[in-house]
């Protein structure tokens, strides 16, 4: 991936964002959009992108009218509102999980009935998610604009990114929209199809287009020691990444972790959970760039995603930072 | 455009299927999907297509229900089904053309606040019906995957066609998807933005991909000589197109039509309408690919997505076949 042409930007890349499937689906059910979460998740990212005033862009018919309205002439006599430039990449929650489980795609094989089926079905369900989260974000004003990454040129092989249209991406920010990518199900060159996680292709995005900061966006308040449902779960508030992509937990001090952190993996997570989140987060804030890991819809996610504790981090702020040890 | 890279499939590509908008929704009804005519074009799609028994491939929560059947085993056991190349490209009928004329999406400028709304207005609403036409196909288990223009590199300069990801489409194909395209809107390098319509886009994939015939699904039998509500009107059954794109009638006789062939524009329709069809159809046939433009949902246009018409037009088939004119 080092050899790849990085991509420049009129203006540069502020920050990439994770809209996490737990934080945006109902976990225990299937198909179905946490829209309190989702709606407050848009208005933070309204808030911590855009300035001016805001105009709605979801302008579809709604369920039982009969047309649309749609204020044109208010439109018009808008100036046209400024956004920083950011890229949305959300997971599939209860979106894609089952369909890419029962049938596989993540191992590949299509030449199987059931991968070819499981193959449709999983992309059916992760772009009808993916479709509502651009509408969620357009009702707030956000120029947003769906790229699915199967249609744009995202493969692997071995399950590591072996092809991906950056440009289509960079072309998109540089006119002034916001790209919103998704965890999909792509062709991979050695097992035929697998399954491309949002993370890995925000490290992707991350190594080609270096933005200041990226922001993962969750259902607890960060990283904790050990399974953050357990009573004394302690919330790592920050690791350093080493050059060799190595990860320590500097706060809390070592010595006050009374046990080895420890990871879980979630039953019905086919891309990896916790496991993949970290080491994705470590390659990202080894390239230099900040990560934050994130209670979706608090106070404490807003400030993340305005970038307010790249310079301070204040003590009543919940989540987990990860960056690279510098070693100077 | 004669310079570009041709594609060579593993087989070749049988057939580009046009769903014209006004054949699958509802021509006065703001975004709503005409059911009946695209479940029968969806058979009608899987009859030309594939042999062996049906997979369904939309493993959707249904409303009203918390869980999804399917049924694993039975479709492991199921060898799979073989199906011939074809592409499926979509008009936008009654989704899009709304938000696209309101805010003139097809005129750029995306420096104004209504056309950059407008330009995510309508890549919502286009890319919600691509959505539902993916999952009629996957019902009938036609492996159907969406592939939406702007997400896969297609920009133009100018109205015409600049750049576009065929090698997405055709490793599609060869992995065994049927890859479904519509028109969308896009970026122009001159303009800002435009629409780029389903019939620009069929041309293009019809240069580089060389189908063996393309279908033109509509909602009347083919072109008449003047509107078709017309009581007097005359189907034309054979168009020739000569090597310099120019067309003429040749079925009826000439002197069997009684006045100049009239084209008529649809107000709302912000791509062109006929004048369009017929010389985006005339340039294809000018490759030497036979056009055949029939009504939805009827025999004639099974006939023709079979390639049936392809050797022998029969004289109770009601369409119109526009092919190249060979000089030899």
């Amino acid at each position: 991936m080092e050899n790849q042409p990085q991509y420049s930007l009129t203006r540069p890349l502020r920050c990439i964002v994770k809209l996490g499937g737990a934080a945006i689906t109902c976990k225990n059910e299937l198909e179905k959009i946490n829209e309190e979460n989702l709606k407050a998740v848009s208005i933070h990212l309204r808030q911590a992108m855009m300035s001016g005033d805001v105009v709605g862009m979801d302008w579809s018919r709604k369920p039982g009218k009969s047309d649309i309205c749609v204020n044109v002439d208010e439109i018009s006599d808008q100036p046209l509102s400024d956004s920083s430039n950011f890229i949305v990449v959300h997971g599939a929650g209860s979106f894609g999980h089952f369909q890419a489980s029962k049938s596989g795609v993540h191992k590949g094989g299509l030449n199987q009935s059931l991968v070819r089926a499981g193959f449709v079905a999983t992309r059916i369900s992760v772009t009808s998610l993916n479709l509502e989260i651009v509408r969620a974000l357009a009702q707030e004003g956000i120029p947003s604009t769906g790229i699915s990454p199967f249609s744009s040129g995202w493969t692997t092989r071995q399950r590591n990114v072996a092809s991906a249209d950056i440009a289509t991406v960079a072309t998109a920010i540089d006119s002034g929209f916001i790209p919103v990518l998704h965890g999909d199900a792509v062709l991979d060159h050695s097992l035929g199809c697998t399954i491309l996680s949002g993370d890995v292709i925000i490290r992707h995005l991350a190594d080609s287009l270096r933005p200041d900061y990226v922001v993962f966006l969750t259902d607890v308040f960060g990283v904790y020691d050990r399974p953050p449902s357990e009573p004394d779960a302690i919330l790592l508030r920050e690791i350093a990444v080493d050059e060799d992509g190595s990860w320590s937990v500097i706060d809390p001090a070592p010595e006050d972790l009374t046990k080895q952190v420890e990871i879980t993996v979630a039953a019905h997570d086919t891309t990896g959970g916790m496991v993949t989140k970290i080491s994705e987060a470590a390659a990202i804030a080894k390239l230099g760039i900040d990560v934050y890991i994130v209670k979706a819809a608090t106070e404490h996610s807003l400030k993340a995603l305005k970038g307010e504790v790249k310079s301070n981090i204040s003590d009543d702020w919940l989540g987990t930072a990860i960056r690279f040890k510098r070693t100077t």
